[in-house]
């Protein structure tokens, strides 16, 4: 599988964070020759939050998480994921791994079952072989290293083409605090509901209910503003731990939520940029609507349209489809007072193609490998940004045959 | 390009409509070599009903035919279509576009302007070349005849790899009633407003307010039941007309609304079997779903999901993207009641694989042309069946270039 064409020049040296160390293994779950198991172990006291897909056919990891989440902070806390297999749709024998593994966990390391955060993901509705990975547990526990967060990131890869990881700085009270983050995603990515795998820890001070407030509203603003093909996965997880180590307190603080901001909209992005098949990373930018629910409305319609999608692919300034694209969303919009931009070209406006409207310059614009399709609806201050790519060959040859 | 593989074998023979002629030309508004506007004349007294796209950015014609449904019955009705341009978001332009059609049909036919239906489909945003098509009318009018219609079919065709029609004939109170429909489509297909071009014609008697309600009805069961690319166009219209030649009044008679489903049902399996790129029909069938709205959720996420569809074209038994599908539907649905089947074969039941789930079974079951997806959610009445096609190389094919 070739890198995508949207990947970062390098996967970022990411910042130590005190109290967190990680390992990786392969346990050969389902891929061979790589490493596909991760084990983090947070020190005891950190603030745990997590947000988790609201898919109805979600998977057993997702499930144990949701009822762990906000459980006693005072021990430690491990985080475990593999890939080449969800563990969704996997009735008793799903509940029985994740009961198996985190029991695992717990002998290993000494982390009470009860804080022991599980995830999954790859192939749907096949049983987890979990006896390769606690097979891996004790070598995983051995080699724990602040260091390895790079190697996490590589071990809960599927489709990916990179591994993904961001993070930030911020001075707090003349303190430093730190943010690392790492994620995986590539296909079966839209919002709405919640996000893929993404883990992200800080040194930072602050209680788990004011952890879990600040995950929860930034996610609506980057991982549910992200769609690479409308497909909601059954094992979305993003986890957030706070070790405390810096005795910073960031409640309430600007500058730490900013931040945090940042690192998980960088992620958002990498994900959308290692979209299957991705050659096009694209902003769909929508002001002007009734209110911000019907711009959100009209800036998927655009983004997880396959024609526009295809015809962005085609480096085609085929506006039309944007046009449809608005027409079908359900929102609420004049085709009159309608406009249009691709970048800075007002490509349509007042129900018609722009005056000055140069088929060359719009298509010129095309060829760039990063697009924002501008959208104003001019009929009230509602506003939206997605972010998505476009859909080629390349997510057909990926998808016509993932399982076999 | 190649004709799709799921095509009828040819044409059908459509009986003649007494009371409705036809004729095509070539235009050239964007097309060359080949047949792009027709014509069609209805005797006087004809009912006619109408279905339109529910788009909020929809083509000046389908604003133009919504006014003229219902009108005064008495004269002779014209439909005019045009394939290449499809007239939508071209503003004033677009209204003096079909003003000046259908004053050009009436100079040509003597059909009042006020009885004169148009539609366009093609490109979105360019104005229509209209006086290319009116310099053909005197041509269309002076070679009209009852026998053209496989022409009509052939002259509206876009993207379509095979012109479809679809017939029946109907004995009612011992006297035959016919019905005779032609239809294009292939992308740009989503229901949930209404459908893509549908010219459907009788020759039984029928008030203008019966045949609307009987068309609306069997279209929500019928056109608004399959997608292509979840995409909807701007420019969806199904017109009917009735022109009373046969005598026989068909009001509230249950055969000829037996039949006319039949009839509209056909043309719409003809829309996806030529659905853009596809190589599968499949049939989405939901049942034990909550109410038919929830189930109609469910069938659509599925149809609708792209990991779904390109599991199909590439014949594998990827039962966890239904899954997957279901879950994101926004549908109520339990995991553990489920169950999920291709054919005839349970692949998944009760939250898990079916226990005698055989992956060979399944993949043979995968490599026929038309495939079913059944779910059963186990919670209630609900049903719903959709019709769909496969994602595949073709789709991207079509649209990663259309306009160049």
């Amino acid at each position: 599988m070739a890198i995508s064409p949207l990947a970062p020049a390098a996967f970022p040296d990411l910042p130590v964070i005190d109290g967190v160390t990680f390992a990786a293994a392969a346990a050969g779950v389902r891929y061979q020759g790589r490493t596909d198991v991760m084990l983090a172990i947070l020190a005891p006291g950190s603030a745990v939050a997590g947000v988790f897909t609201r898919s109805a056919t979600r998977s057993a990891p997702v499930l144990d998480c949701q009822a762990k989440i906000g459980g006693d902070p005072s021990g430690p806390a491990a985080i475990l994921v593999n890939s080449g297999n969800s563990n969704a749709f996997t009735g008793r024998n799903g509940v029985e791994a994740v009961a198996a593994l985190t029991s695992a966990v717990e002998q290993a390391t000494g982390v009470a079952q009860a804080r022991v955060f599980t995830a999954s993901t790859g192939v749907i509705g096949e049983p987890l072989p979990y006896d390769r990975i606690t097979a891996k547990l004790a070598d995983l526990a051995a080699h724990q290293d602040a260091a390895n967060i790079s190697d996490a990131a590589r071990a809960i890869m599927t489709t990916d083409t990179f591994p993904k990881g961001a993070s930030a700085t911020v001075n707090v009270a003349g303190k430093q605090v730190k943010i690392a983050g790492i994620a995986k995603g590539s296909g079966m990515i839209a919002p709405d509901m919640a996000t893929m795998l993404v883990y992200i820890f800080t040194d930072a001070v602050i209680g788990q209910a004011g952890l879990q407030a600040l995950v929860s509203g930034i996610n609506d603003q980057t991982f549910n503003c992200i769609t690479v093909d409308s497909d909601t996965s059954t094992s979305d997880t993003l986890i957030m731990g706070a070790t405390g180590a810096s005795g910073v307190d960031v409640t309430g603080n600007a500058h730490f939520t900013q931040a945090l901001h940042g690192v998980m909209l960088d992620l958002a992005h990498q994900v959308v940029r290692d979209g299957e098949g991705a050659t096009k990373f694209v902003t769909v930018d929508v002001i002007g609507a009734t209110d911000d629910s019907d711009a959100r409305k009209v800036a998927m319609a655009i983004a997880n349209s396959p024609l526009v999608k295809t015809a962005i692919a085609g480096q085609d300034a085929n506006w039309g489809r944007v046009v449809m694209a608005v027409g079908k969303s359900g929102a609420a919009a004049d085709r009159d007072r309608l406009s249009i931009r691709f970048g800075d070209i007002t490509v349509a406006e007042n129900g018609w193609r722009a005056p000055d409207y140069s088929e060359d310059a719009a298509s010129a614009y095309m060829k760039n490998p990063e697009l924002t399709i501008g959208v104003d609806l001019r009929l009230g201050n509602g506003h939206s940004t997605v972010w998505t790519c476009d859909l080629t060959h390349g997510y057909i040859d990926i998808n016509a045959d993932y399982r076999s």
